[in-house]
């Protein structure tokens, strides 16, 4: 087993709706992590201050060296000193140095000292939630921000922010998490068959930015998949509860998830206009790839908004067919039976025939005292029965709509 | 019969819409296919990896070549070689390579290295979920990506890829199925007497994004009868189950069919930025032809989309009547009878004139030994109903609305 | 009477509308010239080829021919040949050819061929459903399309295209009926003291163009008064039939009248920009004050959506307000009887003061042995009545709100 | 008292609303007076026809000339040939000739004449209903349009239209009615100590514009007022008839003052785009002012959308609420006493206890035979009244939501 | 404690929203201040007059003077010319002069004229609604308005204006409140190791827009934490009163936030184009960071949003939904009792085996007198209901939806 991918069994194509159509998993629509992230920004500090999360994990460190012909890969969590000492014996090499999280102020800082890295850029690694977005150095040098997205059994989007420093041969990635969408990459680096080993290392920062917009599909098609399972649970005989909580639930990602690929789509743009000596135009026919990438998801993410307000016109329209449904059952047992009762309180009543003084009263209800009175009586009823369902069959009513 | 049309007989103006509002077909309003594309895509390949989708259809390969006298047309089925020999004997006349079927991963791959195609490119093409597009190479050469679009029986939009690549004096089209809608225009290079003939080879691919866009035509009529027959089923007695369904189903078509056109309208308009050597100002002239049809067909699509809102607006209005109409129903009898039962209740109390003591009580019910009592009551009752009947014709509520 | 203007009666200021509320006409929203339009359309047809829709009239021939004090007008219907020798006898004056009706392919050729009209500008002209736009020759010559619009007794928009060609010292225009709304233009042309003849003959171009801006007035002002008959219609006691359909019928219209005139602004738009010696900027003074108009028009038809969006929301919330007023109804009567019926009910019971042995059961129903029981009963169905009736009139239930 | 202000004590804070609310006003939300407009337009006519509106009033001309240190005002109400021979003698002085009225066709004319105004922007003037705009001459001459607003007691947007000529001494105004909202700006003027006085004449014409656009505020503040009057109205007990469709005018007005503000914004920003020889550097500081007063009374008309979409919101779920208390009226007593009714009911069925030949029938209906039968029952009917009672309380239905 | 911060224990982060939901605030969604704000404006006055608002708090004024070594800070309420001469004493230092407070015309005016400030910019200092902008001036010196907002226990957002003028040497700021939410940036200046101290003073009117920008975030926390317990009041069994109200009130202010925040983010962008010598690059870098900040904001207030409007449809469809719930206990409970009710009436009717004349009628209710009768009758009715009761509950009408 390989001991640098902590766990590559992470399964990116199960889907997490179909459980949670049938547990007890809370659904808010309320934007709770936008509103945590609101209250932990520090008002008034100086901009540029480091402010490491309470929780965030030690940092783990990973080094992959290649080129052509060579590749090492190790980790070197708790020996910062011996990595930088690699770099330094190694220029002639391509490295990737994967820093997987950020609790360790003393070693962040150690690194935006040795790697030359600005303190409102790592401010921005640090703080993250940043929307994907590049900053050029003069000295060619770039920074970039993705943010990698997971769709979790709480239909929530789950994005992470992946940082990006590029320098003349290597790139310093950083995240907050130790598990992470890149094994595939890392994978592609150690086949050695491999063309990426080949290409500069900018394409190195390509290919990370590649494979976070391809794990944006899998997140894609579980929403796809939740959508489809709501439509169906609209029309269920018993419907999961708060069913309409979430289909805004799902409509609440999938607008984030817009409002996180934009800013992506945007960042490639500009990756697009960088000058030649910046982004060298081999590497660009690439990027021009990732933005078609990028618009095509962008275009499924309008196609899901449709569904999702589709699906709530649905929703509210059953609504109304309950209703009615409840209201046809009232109005048929209502119109069949409250006739009949006038009917038989009809001849319920006690008019008399004898006027208590020996008076004989024939007008008062003859048909009490005639032979036929009862079966006439209970054959009318059936009469007007019969017409009314026959009218309510006509109408529809019977059968369900 | 040629033998070239595999079928010849598709008949663009079936309307699938009527068939379905009869039949049980299964309308479902999600984005299955866009879901099941979204899980297709690979992740974290290299891009450029060319990926063959199980099931493709095994490539046909169809070459016409033509001039203004000449004119020769033959299926290359497996024999890739004759064709590429015929070319190189041929280099005066225009040809269109016309392949049909991806499924032959050694055959594309040879085509790319004969024909010098970019491997991101050849992605495009295979990957068959694409915008429409076109991309300029150096050499003025062009690849282009249109978006053939069928209404099917399911109200589905079926929507095909055609990828060309236009060489010196070739056309190269890439298509997934057997069948497609280009049939008229073959007959047109057949015919002796067509000026597409004597026109530059880069005309036949402008030909083939025309008939293409002509194609879109009978797509919106097809939505076009299906509204008109959505609209009718709102009114009718007895609508058909899932009346919103299909109509949100249909609108969705529509926004698809949108998403579908933009591109290849901005697509277009990118032709007519061409400079002069990669596009001559002589075919431009047709292209603007072209844009002035995209518009239109936008402006159609988006008259049915006002169309479609409207639809769901009536619908929940009728929603809303049908509601109504049971509620007077329900209340229509119920006014009339429960104060009629109240009446014939009254007159059902057991008050005794005798209070078994043998005193005689007159105040108790002395209607029920009045001579007059009964048929008084009934005129009473008689006359309570025909003043509600009076009161609710005046409403209205007797007459339907 | 003028032989030339064949129904110059046609009176702009009928209001259709009126009659329709009245009548059984049948109100569609769905598109249907559009879908028509759209079955049309031939597919894979060689661009710029001819068609002559079926049903197309006989073209008629106008000429008039003016310069500031000459003035002649006579029809050459069937006599093009006589026409054509005219125009090149009086190459001083300035000539309107006026052809009305397109049924007639050869004779449409032979004016493409003697008037120098591209194959595609003419195909626009027949096709007869193309977006007001303008195209500009190299010899500076026009080819401007405008669409005159009708609000017809169905209340629908009836749009027909007029084709202008400029030349030297003629305008060709071409309709597809042999009424118009051009009376009054030819009217003015036709008077002694007319500037018009004064000016060149460009001048006539945006005098016809103008012409049909001016129609739109009485169009919208045919919507504007439909509009208030249905606001007043919403609030009537027997609303007409499918009153949302009309509603949203006009809406469909003014929606399609915007898509119209946009265009048209666009033209004018792009008539300011031409330069000098295409478009002279005297002209172009006039057409700022036309470009104002086409502005205004444009702000009238978003009012008017929105009166319309406004009529929907009432018409909705009517329709609340009637299945109230149902409810109150039925409350209403179920309150006051359904409490009145147990009590009589009460009183129906048969519970006996002799238990059929002989015995005695003095707490059975003692009430219905006392003296003054009916009255009390009576009495105090009396008082609940009054206080219900009280409690309903304090809410506000028994006044319509 | 100031004869030149004829009503000077025009009230700009009255709140008209509160008395609407009250009394019966037609309320419409069709747009009469936009389609009156629409039927006015004379079609056809050559533009730049003079058409005076019939019924328009005669013109009143006031003078007010002034430098630094003098100043007189006059009106020369049918002394048009004083006026101009008073211009004529004082070149040194800057000159406001106000006009007021235009039904006097040939005095119109006259001036057009003298000042050397274009029959187009003339037509405009009288024309009457003009966005706000400014053209400029080629000799750095203006014409701008300004709309004055008012808010009528009739919930109406009353907007009029100041028309402003530049010249090199003067500012010449047109306005359609005698009573204006400038009295302010004309006691500036007569001040001594007015700045005004030792600006260009240019600054006259900003002052005019400045003061219209200051007139916004009132008619936003009396809208503010009517929509927090129509949100309590929206929860009085006895809401005011046709709620909904005041709600709906007073959308219409912010929609129209909308409408009318941004030509406004649009004219000052195309003012401050004008070179500097016809708009100098120091008047463009104030525009730059004016342009901050549009933005926010824009910002204002915006805020007044919202409340008055929140307002229909609010309005839709009120009468939701109606529905719901009318129908938990009606369940609450059905549910009481249709049980109720059923027991009763059941003890007044006439089994007996003897079949007629003498056989006695134990089981036929014992209970009425119970000596403690009749209490029994009543006490049951108690228990199950409070049942019933208690869960209507624990579900909140006894209290009002 | 430091005298000269009023009340630094203002809790940024304190929850209002909780309080209100309890307790009885009035809740209003009308534009209450916007309408006193129009109102306020006077209407007429020659731009530039200051007007001191009514109840406008006296000047107090501080200074606080800085470099890198050395800090002084002192109140100088009342004391101006002493301000002015430790200004002019100490030229070498950096100044910010701290004016919270309008109440004092004189002392503005002499304040304008020392420092050189435009009428027009000192009117939109005192005017205190005006959107957040900037002004550049000949001498690169910069006009800046930010807003300052608070969440108040009303649900309102109060924002305050603060405006700051740059000098070479100083920063001079106004306010209109003595509370603001600068603190934490005057403890950064009184820091020993401020690097605050060591920028030049321009940065300083950086910190002050940054602090205020960082303040957005809290306001942000509130609505968030807000709009959570809006949706958990929905699904309450006792909502609190006009919870619609409260909705749309906070929608209300998510909408105002992004009205004050937009032209924020436009200032700074603004401020990122001006040219290097009136703003160097070494602070853009700072600008850039804040313009990524407001952007952040804004995509938060967009989240919001959503949120909210997703409130407002559950909240609707949750009003139809105990509108349902009320429905179906009226059916369930009609739909049983009132067949039963038929039932027993039928046994209540009274026909006689006797005609009066002793003649025997066998067919008149032989049930009556059945010995198996009642017992039969109540096991019918008893069979009905555990009928209807399974077909409820099959419907899952018993359990709660």
């Amino acid at each position: 087993m390989n001991p640098l991918s902590p766990n590559a069994q992470a399964a990116p194509n199960r889907s997490p709706a179909l459980a949670d159509l049938a547990g007890p998993a809370p659904i808010s629509i309320a934007d709770r992590e936008a509103t945590q992230q609101a209250r932990l920004q520090q008002v008034g500090q100086r901009p540029g201050t480091l402010n490491i999360r309470p929780g965030a994990l030690k940092p783990r460190l990973f080094l992959m060296s290649y080129d052509d012909g060579t590749f090492t890969e190790e980790e070197y969590t708790d020996r910062y000193d011996a990595l930088l000492a690699y770099l330094h014996q190694h220029p002639e090499l391509k490295h990737w140095i994967d820093v997987r999280g950020y609790g360790d102020l003393p070693l962040i800082e150690r690194m935006m000292q040795d790697f030359g890295l600005h303190p409102l850029q790592m401010e921005d690694v640090l703080n993250d939630y940043q929307r994907a977005k590049i900053d050029v150095f003069d000295d060619h040098r770039l920074f970039m921000v993705s943010r990698m997205t997971d769709f979790t059994a709480n239909l929530e989007i789950d994005d992470d922010q992946l940082s990006i420093f590029t320098g003349p041969n290597y790139v310093l990635s950083f995240q907050d998490d130790y598990d992470d969408c890149l094994d595939t990459l890392r994978a592609r680096i150690r086949s050695n068959f491999s063309t990426l080993r080949r290409h500069p290392v900018l394409y190195l920062a390509y290919a990370l930015t590649d494979v976070v917009l391809d794990h944006y599909y899998p997140t894609m098609a579980a929403i796809g998949d939740y959508i489809e399972e709501l439509e169906e649970a609209i029309f269920a005989e018993r419907r999961p509860r708060r069913l309409l909580n979430r289909i805004l639930r799902i409509k609440k990602d999938v607008v984030r998830f817009r409002r996180l690929v934009y800013p992506e789509r945007d960042k490639i743009a500009e990756i697009l206009r960088l000058p030649e000596e910046t982004m060298p135009e081999t590497l660009k026919i690439f990027y021009r790839d990732a933005y078609d990438h990028a618009i095509q998801t962008l275009d499924l993410a309008e196609s899901y908004r449709d569904n999702i307000s589709s699906l709530t016109d649905l929703y509210m329209s059953d609504q109304g067919n309950r209703m009615n449904e409840v209201m046809k059952v009232l109005t048929i047992i209502s119109t069949i039976f409250i006739p009949l009762s006038f009917v038989v309180g009809l001849y319920g009543m006690n008019f008399q025939r004898d006027d208590g003084h020996g008076h004989y009263l024939p007008l008062n209800m003859p048909e009490l005292y005639s032979p036929w009175g009862y079966p006439t009586v209970i054959l009318i009823m059936g009469l007007v029965v019969a017409t009314q369902l026959y009218y309510f069959y006509r109408k529809g009513w019977l059968t369900n709509r």
